[in-house]
């Protein structure tokens, strides 16, 4: 489909906000065929002057925490008040099509039927770097299309939340209330990373759990992060379903975001976003092409075997390897 | 001193367990001149058959925490057992001087002057993975001297913790009574790598406030870190200074050690830690290598001032500099 049509047809069609159009230039980022790569690359340069203008917020929370119902509900809020929002995905486990929106039609009802949002499903790549890299691209491309929200998720795989908590303004997990002596549906590290936290499913008789729960988690909280001159993560409740505490939530994203332009700290956390962004590319390019090379994969098995026998130095056979790859 | 001596006398000395052999054998290690590297590297395979017999144990707490004191009172104790207690340090702030045992004379007054321990300050070779290298290696060369205890204390400057964590078998933090609303005395991100926990300082008036803060973060370990299977960190109060509670965290730091054998996660543990960080050393040093290259040298500020000012997308700036460095 992507493979006859011109980049000039692209960026066109993206800059005017069609949708289908911008559905294909997301399916040519994601490819990771090397014809592909190089136009995706074009692309993605003609459209960077018209990006960076959207809120960019990421949402993570395991399984059950009940994210679509509360992304549904809150992208259906802010397209009600003249957003025009886009949800995208990082979950290196998916294995849904890429370019279908049929599991997102269900899971987000509202949402897909809106002219004013965009559902995209994670790309399916495999590995977490690859699907980071085309959910990355795709917030230059759904920017360049005029949507002012980004709302990028991750089921939490891996290290899935660092790497969207890399590419977002305002890190939000969602979370449940406890059940017995463990916080549920809360990853390790992710506390670290949060800007903004809210025990979901805070309604009816889960209400006053909820509250309970939220207490309990702001005062972890505090104990964990250190003070940050400018923001205190919030710990907020609500309920996806009932709509109830949805626009406390999205008041203290933007709480966030006001506490961060103020002190310049947005522009300069987004310009380290790409240059750290860039070097982490470097890094793993770089390690890939050395795994690659045929020399090294000649050696790298024994080498491994004898440092995990305890044969050979560690700094030894690191030498041992790069030697290899010199040559 | 280390420079005229031959490979075979090191061996043959520090095998002996002879401590200035053992000293200038950690100094050849240290070095970091290429002629130094290769002889290091000869001694450490050397002797590499015969480390590992230790139980090493990392220590991490702030400045203030009272670290010194409590190694010098556990170390003690150790060696009054018949055990033979060497302590290492990894600090990338140091500026001590890399052989003088001068500093540690006045941190650690009864260990320094026992015949069957070993103080070693932190090397000062400046980047963290140039000091953690110089530990690990250090680790195997105690060993093979005979010291049966490892403790390998850290000061916590950048991702010191997670270096010490890397190279140990157990790894505790010391921590204060809280004052306030924070925990003293507590890193981001350390909580979620520790074995044990003590709150030092729990003697005289302040033993109640140890023994309420010890709760709180109990609760506070179980909120962030997943039940593991074989081992749930234990959260003790001790006093280096009165010696009170010093025996009960040595039996949790045997206790830990004890689950991780019967489950035969040690030899596993330590065995992913040689062939991670040799990994490691190999990423590092092919970045090295890639940023000490001319022409990525030449082009590398302005890609990055590029990408910072959004101008080139950063995988497309990835591209570059991997394309001067295969020139």
């Amino acid at each position: 489909m992507t493979h006859g049509t011109d980049i000039g047809e692209y960026v066109e069609g993206v800059l005017a906000g069609h949708r289908p159009t911008l559905a294909r230039a997301i399916t040519l980022v994601e490819s990771r065929r090397a014809d592909h790569a190089e136009r995706a690359q074009r692309l993605l340069s003609a459209l960077l002057p018209h990006s960076g203008k959207a809120h960019r917020v990421g949402i993570t929370g395991v399984p059950g925490v009940g994210k679509s119902t509360f992304i549904d509900a809150l992208g259906s809020r802010l397209v009600g008040r003249g957003h025009r929002v886009a949800v995208l995905a990082v979950d290196p486990s998916s294995t849904r099509s890429g370019g279908s929106i049929l599991g997102d039609r269900t899971r987000m009802p509202s949402l897909a039927v809106e002219e004013n949002a965009f559902v995209r499903p994670s790309p399916t790549s495999g590995t977490l770097g690859g699907v980071a890299r085309a959910s990355r691209e795709a917030i230059v491309l759904v920017e360049a299309a005029g949507f002012d929200v980004v709302l990028v998720e991750t089921v939490g795989v891996g290290q899935s939340e660092v790497a969207v908590a890399s590419m977002v303004d305002c890190f939000c997990l969602l979370t449940l209330a406890r059940t017995g002596d463990e916080l549920q549906g809360i990853k390790k590290g992710v506390l670290e990373l949060v800007d903004v936290v809210a025990v979901n499913k805070a309604d009816g008789p889960h209400a006053d759990d909820a509250r309970k729960a939220a207490r309990e988690l702001s005062r972890v909280l505090r104990l964990i992060q250190p003070a940050h001159p400018t923001w205190r993560p919030p710990v907020l409740t609500c309920s996806g379903l009932t709509g109830d505490g949805l626009d406390d939530v999205w008041q203290a994203v933007r709480d966030h975001r006001g506490a961060l332009e103020e002190t310049g700290e947005l522009a300069q956390r987004r310009a380290g976003q790409q240059v750290e962004w860039m070097w982490s590319q470097v890094r793993e390019r770089l390690m890939d092409r050395m795994l690659g090379d045929r020399g090294v994969r000649s050696v790298a098995a024994d080498v491994e075997a004898a440092v995990r026998s305890g044969g050979l130095p560690a700094t030894l056979a690191a030498e041992r390897l790069l030697a290899e790859f010199a040559r």
